[in-house]
């Protein structure tokens, strides 16, 4: 199986903005150039979460973009998601293979080179690494692991590495460079005054990073 | 198919005591005469959950009582429970007998005759009704139903009807007279100083109330 994972994830989630639900969220990325959703949203009622990400999911397949659900295998499930998110402290990642199978995209969160690897071992297909930068959308995150630890964790895998956390333009090309495979953006697309341009602006410099012309 | 849904349902829910983990109250209660656990933890991380929900389901595959899980489906894939109990803002029952097969044991509460109806046309196989009695152990209960409101919700549904909420010895025959089908507790049980004599005492009234030996 050759699964092609995004190389620009843009998460959606409403905790800082409400100008946007995450179905329009999801349409302004994917419009800009993100060739993956990740939906998110960790308060409210299951039956509202269902709701929002069965839009968020319809908008994904009109567009062609894989479309994950953070944490929730069950809404991942009920919305035909293409693949699920996961941090440490949700679901394994074996138990999620098992429950959504082969075909779907499973990646997830790490922090360190041992939760990579220990990941790679479950059968994820991407992890998301971080926070690479200093980042405001988390309470209390992790540490910051910076560039160089970036492409350590980089060297040890085979997977593709996504690098999530404090994402600007400028810290694409350090990031590629470091040999991440691709970049998550949250609040630097949705709390953008024009997203979908914003995201555009993103997925250039990602692309010319990764063309080697920015080089 | 012919799903025999129990009469007797006890909830393991940790937030009142934490002398036991749920597999314990689980081993507790069905040895006292529960043949439903339902296993409900609303707070936490996911993988605890899981872990937890595990053991549970273990003790309760080696008895032979069903075991329903609160909420979540995935967890409920995930330790191959017998079942799940919804809420009305958790899964629609259609999405989660879409997710889990018609074997499924599918419950929910409610606390209408408008929501009774709604949940049976869904192809929920039983109903928790309620509150019936005032409780403690709901931050917001609904408000308090009794047993003229329970008669009237077992005259309009063909699916069992559970009497949740306040349960206790005396308030048994009340309930069944009315129609229920069983009884769900969750406190008169964990909290007891003997959660198995607790349970025993329980299942005794129910079945002399359900025999008429006490009429």
């Amino acid at each position: 199986m050759n699964k092609r994972i995004g190389r620009f994830h843009v998460l959606t989630d409403l905790r800082f903005q409400q100008r946007f639900s995450h179905a329009e969220l999801a349409c302004l990325a994917a419009q800009g150039g993100a060739d993956t959703i990740q939906f998110r949203q960790k308060s409210g009622s299951v039956r509202n979460m269902l709701a929002e990400a069965k839009r968020a999911a319809s908008v994904c397949r009109d567009r062609g973009v894989p479309f994950l659900v953070n944490d929730r295998l069950d809404v991942a499930l009920a919305c035909r998601a293409d693949g699920i998110h996961l941090g440490q402290q949700d679901f394994p990642v074996r138990e999620a293979r098992r429950i959504l199978g082969p075909e779907a995209i499973i990646g997830g969160t790490v922090t360190t080179v041992e939760e990579v690897l220990a990941m790679q071992e479950a059968g994820a297909d991407y992890v998301g690494f971080g926070p690479v930068f200093p980042t405001t959308s988390k309470d209390n995150p992790a540490p910051v692991k910076g560039v160089t630890n970036l492409a350590q964790v980089c060297k040890a895998v085979r997977i593709p590495v996504i690098a999530i956390a404090g994402i600007s333009l400028e810290r694409i090309g350090p990031v590629i460079r470091a040999g991440a495979h691709g970049v998550a953006v949250m609040t630097g697309v949705t709390t953008a005054e024009n997203p979908a341009r914003a995201a555009r602006a993103f997925r250039e410099e990602l692309d010319a990073v990764i063309t080697g012309y920015s080089d």
